[in-house]
This record gives C-alpha cells, structure tokens and sequence, in this order.
C-alpha cells in the first residue's frame, strides 16, 4: 500500500479519542499517515448512553471519519480491521488479506464491556460500547414497558417493570439517572394500564459507594440525587447470577434476588483482544484487564516505533494507580505521540515522558444535576450539570453535531421528551404476552 | 381486552399516515379506540430517502405512537401484530395469540416494495420502505465508495462505483438526485485515491418518461436537474435481470448490461399480506397489486363495519384510475373514515362517498430543485424546492423533528454536508478486497 510519497509512514490503528487525536497531531507534519479502523465513523463515546436512552439519535453521537479529516492531506482512511502485526517486516496485517506497511505505529484500540469470566452473561445484560450496543439498550427498555402494558399477570409485569443497572461508574450512573427520567417524567402519560412512574430502578455497586473515582461526599450527593429521581442505589451489592428472570447478588451475608427483565452492564471493561496480539507479537506484557504495558513515553519496551495509547496502555499515573480509561486520558496521549513522533523527525530526542494533565472528572445524573471533581473545586447540581454540558459540547466532533444536539438537548430539558424512542431491528422479540 | 368503558371499540391496525389521521379524526370522539402498530412509532415514509442517503437521521423521521397520541385519553396504543380477524365474532387475532374485539374497524396496514415475480432480487436491490431499509441502503452506499477505495483492479473498482436505480417515481428520483449530490458534493474531498465524482449514476425507468404522474414539462424538468448532477436518465428502460455483478434491462431492441455493485430498487409497490388475509375471511376481491377493492365509501362490501384505507385500498378516482399511493390519500381517507364513524355515533347516514382532493404533487431533486405540479400551476427549479420543503416539514409529525430536521437541512443546504453517514451493523460485509 504504497501512498507515493517517500514520507515516513505513521500507521494508526483504531479512530477513537487516542487515534484520531493522534492523526489530528500530524496535520502537516511531514508524514504519511493512515488511519485504519473497522467503522468509518469516530463515536463520541461519553454521550452513548444518551443515544441508548432515546435523547439523541446515534447519527448525532458519530462523525465520519473521512469527513474529520478531510483537509488532512497527508492523512488516508482506511476501513479495516488489524488481524495482527509482523514486527520485523513492520506491516499490520488486516483481517482480509490486506497488509499496510508501518514506520511508526501507534495502536489505539481501545477496550470492550468485560463480564468478569461471566461471558454467558453478555446476552443477558448487554453493555455499552458501541451504536449497535446503544440501539439493543434502547431496545430492551422500551420494549419492557410494551411489555408490561400488556401483560395481565402481576409479578410478570413488575419483572418487565423492573431495571437493574450493574456498576456505580459514571456510565452505571447516567443510564440510571436517565432511566428514573424517562419512568418518572416521560413516559408516564403515553400508558393506559401500566404506571410507568411505578417502574423499580436500581443502580448496583460491589463497592460501598458509587461514583468510586469521586470524592466521597460527590458520591453521596450524587446518590441522593439518583434517589429522588426513583432510583434505589445499592451499595456494597456484587452481582453473583444473571438469567433471563433476573439477578441474584451478595450484600454482605445478605444474598438478594430480583426479578428483573431488563439488566444493563455497565460494571467492567478490558483492553481489546488486538492488545493480546501486541503483547504477543513483541513479548510485551500484559496487564489484569489485558492492557499493553508501555514504557512511560507510551512506547513498547524494545520498540521505539510502536506506540500503544489509550484505553489500551497499561500506564500508572504519579498516584502509582493506572490511569483511567477515560477520553482525556487517550487525547493527551495521542497529542503527545504526535509530539514525540514530529520531535523525532527533527531528530530532537524521541523519549520523551507522558505526562497526565487531570483536568477532573464530570459526570451528570440528569437533567440539571450532575458532578464535578475539579481537584481545586467541587461541584453538584445544575453548576456541576452546566460544567458537564459545556465540556462535552466541546469535545463533540463537528459543528453540526454540536447544533443538532445542543437544540434537542434544549428541547428535551424543557418538555422532558426523549425524541429518539425507536425500537428498530425486530420489534416483537422477545415475544410479547396476550394482551389483557 | 376490556377498556373498562362501554364505549363502541375502534381497532385501527396500522399506525402509517392512514391509521394515525383516522385515530386523530377519532379524538374525544365517543368511542374507544385501540391503534395496533407492529412498530412503536409513526414513520414519515416521504423522507426516508434522506435517511437512505446520509443526510438525516432515523430518529428524526419517526415519532413514537405513544407520544403522538398521549393526549388523546380515549385512545390506547397496542405494540403487536395482526394475524387475522375473525368477521363473526368481530375481533382482531394477533400472531402472539391476543385478541382485539372491535365494534368498528379500519384497516391501514399500507404497501411494501414489490419485485413483480422476482422475489430473488431483493436481497440484490434493497428497496425503501422502512428504516431498517434505509440503514441497509445507507450502508450499502457508504460501502460502496470505501471498497472502491481498496480496489486496485480498474474494473472492479468501476462496478463499486455505479450505482442503479430502478424506477422513476418520486422515490427513484429523489434516490438518484441525492446520490449525484453525494458522488459530486459531499464525497470528493474525503477520498484519496477514487474520484467520487466520476462515480457513474444511472436511474432506470421502464415507461419513455420519469415522474410519470408529472405533466410531461416537469419530467423533462426534472430529468435535466439530474442529468446536472451527474445523473444518466434512462427511460425506456425495463430491468430483465439483477444479480450479484449488475442488471441487465431491455431498452427498445437492444439489450443493456450494466456492471454495479449498488442496485436500488424504486419500481414497485405491493399492498400488504394482511390485506389478502382480510380478502380471503370477508370474500372481497384484490387488485392486481394485491388492493381491497373497496365501497366508493372506503367500507368492504357486506361490512359496513370494516373500513380499509390508505395503500392498502382498491378505489377509483373520478379519471377512473387507482387512486396514488400517498400519503394525501392515506391521510384523507383517514380523516374521513373518522367523520363517517362520528356519524353513525349520532344516528346520521354513514354510507358518505369519499372524494380525494388533489392538492398537487412536489417531488425534490436536490438541494435547491424540484418539480410541483399543483394542477392549477406548474412549477420547477428552487421555487417547487421550496414548496416540497414547506410540505414536508408541515406534515412532519412533531415540532422537534420539524425544528431539528430544518436545522440539519440549512446546515446541509450550505455545506453539501450529510452528517449521518454511519455504517451500522457489521461494517465489514460484504468482505473488501486487499489494499493497493
């Protein structure tokens, strides 16, 4: 794959944050740089969970890829997925056949929703990582109130009736914050025989309080918040079983069952599986939740020209703790293997350390509340909600995406209306029951 | 399925423009009223195209049931599908063994797409009813143009690049003009190594003119705006063939092969099964394209209690021809089957003719044209794009659709943009060929 240039090739592999801010960085460097991933669109991953709750269509949540970097000259994408690397030869070697040669490579590929062993869990109670996930999320829970209008039988409709949420992160949190919405203030007036108001939503947490990354008193704030919007937070609570008709967890000595038709996961994730094939590859290690460990200019021990950044690397921040998968994490890496890569080519010094700038965490539990870890300052409420709307409209990709969705956002705060309800794909699965 | 209520029971099967505009003619009407849609939401079919081609999203073209209908308080939704009806005991029997008694009942079940008799080309030649259609022909678009990109055989690469449309209807038409417009505007600059813009876009039409409901001015029209974007306009044109490498169509004596890998289809359009399921059990006749041929007022012969509407209706106009399947008529018949049942409420004869009133037809070719033949004028270029723009977003159900489809289309309007270009599914299939 021979771009016609005599430009040194930088191959990126995977257009999430890490990669795409990573080919952004090379704009007019003297580079070719390819961009290889197996959708031709960057998801805007912190907003999904909307997209699963009928906020906002999925359209408004993604970009083209091609269309990001369209004035990017020395930049081509590829539509493909890396199979595996040959180190010596320095190709990537696609899924089809197809084998795209490397100067310098950076993988960016990011992580997946982990069950923890549990991987029969995975039908049951679906994650949230990609368009398709967000669509069958979307799915589940309008499907559930269909099923509950219908269903004559009392305890059947309460297990339609009734929403577990797995892990107290931020992810764990939004979905549950925005389930109690769309139950309490939604969707109650558009049923005749159910009460959705009356719908159980509850967020289970293995630690002993949600919001773990926070600090404590935004954890109780935020579960207060959860709970006047309906839904119950149980702490402490490790999930042991899923089947079809619920989950059984441990609280303490206490062990729980709840009959629930809908369970979401939003508990743990690992580093995709190209990590493996990495570590393999270049007998680089790997850590417990399969991430590269990378030296700490993000480049692989014996390998100055493989970068791995992202939810992929293993890397501990100055606290010792892993840093955490989160987007400004894998921006500010891609930004400074652009960096790294432009200062090599001016032939300054290649080694240089990455350094995590925590500009804090924000996170919303709904409208109006949310939130915020500053470092300097916390925030809650509409302040912390205000933060959080402001630093996603500004990390959404595109002007249009950001007008489109700041309009429905502006719109759905003031009528509570969640636009997006389509359940698409089969509609009747799972069966619905005689009706009443 | 009691209401609770002694009201008269009004089941409308079907939720198109047809079942809505009778259950919205129904409000605070004194009956009871249940909409049976298989689907959770109201599709507006005219605009689908524009989610089949990138520029808008699902979401946007569709409105949940429920959330139309909220307000009407003597009306219930129902998410399921109609199997049957059982004539005697008057009820309407779902595939998931449910029962719906009705007093009345109109029937709206509408049209699919139709391959007259080569059932085998729809996997090959995706037509355009429904939004899992639109995603399909989205992707499939998208796909094309990324494996042109990997091609390195000249032919192949040509056969990625031709796209064909059969028919030449609105759907065919407007298909087509978008497709220029993506091939011409949108794509060129995110391509490195195609020229999208030498993408070959033929529309095949089998009659000697496209638009054939138009005045003959307004064909003419309207095919040179597509010829100005890029698009062959072949009339005279019937397809013979479809298989996976292209078509081959008879035009006049000589026989056209046409190598493509994109083929969609607009040509025909088939009533829904459930309408020979309501001939067989009430002995009422079909057309040939599957039609009730129902009373001048929409009732089927010997029940005056069962109404059909919308595509799914057999009837006449004054010209003596079958009414068009739009959605006017869809939403007039509607509209009058309501007046007909408020009617007999109040003891008023109830056998009232229906008269369609033809309020024109506007068809759009691209940004800034189209033709509109109102009958007492004709008009074409950006004054019928605006007609066809107005209509559209008045009959659009739901203010925040209007609002964010109206930005989406500005937006559009001055960027050549098209946002929504995702690949959804499994991007990889069908499988690209190895890199150059």
């Amino acid at each position: 794959m021979s771009d016609g240039t005599d430009r040194p090739r930088v191959v990126i592999v995977g257009g999430g944050f890490g990669g795409l801010y990573a080919a952004k960085g090379l704009a007019d460097a003297p580079v070719a740089v390819t961009l290889i991933d197996r959708r031709n669109f960057h998801l805007f991953q912190p907003l999904l969970y909307q997209v699963a709750t009928g906020a906002i269509g999925a359209g408004d949540m993604a970009t083209p890829l091609r269309a990001i970097l369209k004035d990017q000259a020395n930049t081509t994408v590829l539509l493909g997925e890396a199979r595996t690397i040959d180190a010596d030869l320095r190709t990537v070697e696609l899924t089809d056949g197809g084998s795209v040669p490397y100067d310098t490579l950076i993988v960016a590929t990011g992580a997946h929703h982990d069950y923890f062993g549990h991987d029969d869990w995975a039908p049951l109670a679906p994650g949230l990582k990609t368009v398709e996930d967000a669509s069958e999320i979307r799915r589940r829970i309008l499907l559930a109130y269909e099923a509950a209008e219908r269903e004559a039988d009392e305890e059947a409709r309460a297990a339609w009736m009734t929403f577990l949420v797995v892990g107290g992160g931020p992810t764990g949190v939004e979905l549950a914050g925005a389930l109690g919405e769309i139950s309490r203030e939604t969707l109650p007036p558009e049923f005749r025989r159910i009460s959705p108001e009356r719908a159980r939503i509850a967020l289970l947490e293995g630690l002993d309080r949600i919001l773990p990354s926070y600090h404590p008193s935004l954890s109780r704030k935020a579960a207060q918040e959860l709970q006047r919007r309906g839904v119950e937070v149980l702490t402490g609570t490790m999930v042991t079983a899923i089947d079809q008709d619920g989950a059984t967890a441990k609280r303490g000595d206490e062990e729980l069952r709840i009959a629930a038709r809908t369970i979401l996961w939003a508990a743990g994730v690992r580093a995709s599986s190209f990590g493996r094939t990495i570590g393999e590859v270049t007998g680089t290690p790997l850590d417990r939740a399969g991430r590269v460990s990378v030296e700490p200019d993000l480049t692989i021990p014996g390998h100055p020209q493989i970068f791995v950044i992202g939810d992929l690397a293993a890397l501990k921040g100055p606290d010792g703790k892993q840093l955490p998968g989160v987007a400004p994490v894998a921006i500010q890496q891609g930004r400074h293997v652009a960096k790294v890569i432009r200062a090599r080519l001016e032939g300054r010094s290649g080694r240089r350390r990455f350094r995590y700038r925590n500009k804090g965490s924000v996170a919303t539990i709904g409208r109006g509340a949310g939130v915020a870890d500053l470092g300097w300052i916390r925030l809650d409420g509409a302040l912390a909600w205000l933060a959080w709307l402001f630093v996603h409209l500004w990390y959404l990709i595109g002007f249009e995406n950001r007008v489109v969705v700041l309009t429905q956002w502006a719109w759905d705060f003031f009528t509570a209306g969640r636009g997006t309800r389509l359940i698409t794909g089969d509609p009747l699965r799972p069966t619905l029951k005689r009706p009443r």
